[in-house]
């Protein structure tokens, strides 16, 4: 799958459209979920144009991968979340139903998150 | 929480335990979940002493974490479930129900997998 410039995403990332941010840098943007499936539920994106973790991991500059990753876990720093603990999650593709095609990665937290996945 | 050096999937990495490998590089080894919750179920964890990914993207070398992300991309595409899609998933701590303390990430496939979380 081609990059699509508009998906929803890469309009926050250009501020066409406003997001509730949690934290910025030169790597990586992170904004609250618009529909929360837990107390707490960011989206961390990388500033760049990936559609997916496979397309993210597989080639962007090692120096972008590792300022992302340490992004997400600064955001979680800073949500105050690793004391009781957190879910980092991300959906490649269909069968995972990637909702936008541009990677993101969900901190969720908040309360006991239960299993891996729904039965 | 300090790393226990005989967490089961230390033991796994020092071929104390035998497990069902998928793929090992200078970085990284992964191998089936004993149980799956999905037609494919695939844990990746790095070559090294970290609890989590807070942990270790908190501390492990730059070389190291690039690395190890990598290696879930290869597994994923080793598996051939880019084409359908996967979910990647990771547990921090005791809302997340974070049951081995050795960082781990799983790589679920192979049907639709459903929401984020159970409801």
């Amino acid at each position: 799958m081609s990059y699509d410039r508009n998906n929803i995403f890469a309009r926050i990332l250009r501020g066409e459209i406003p997001c509730r941010k949690v934290y910025e840098d030169e790597f990586a943007l992170a904004f609250e979920d618009i529909a929360p499936a837990a107390p707490v539920h960011v989206l961390v994106i990388p500033k760049g144009e990936y559609v997916s973790f496979h397309d993210f991991t597989g080639s962007a500059p090692a120096e972008l991968q590792q300022g992302f990753f340490r992004a997400v876990h600064k955001v979680a720093a800073q949500l105050g979340v690793e004391q009781n603990g957190y879910r980092l999650l991300t959906n490649h593709g269909a069968d995972a139903a990637q909702a936008v095609h541009h990677f993101h990665m969900h901190i969720l937290a908040g309360r006991p998150l239960g299993s891996l996945l729904p039965r």
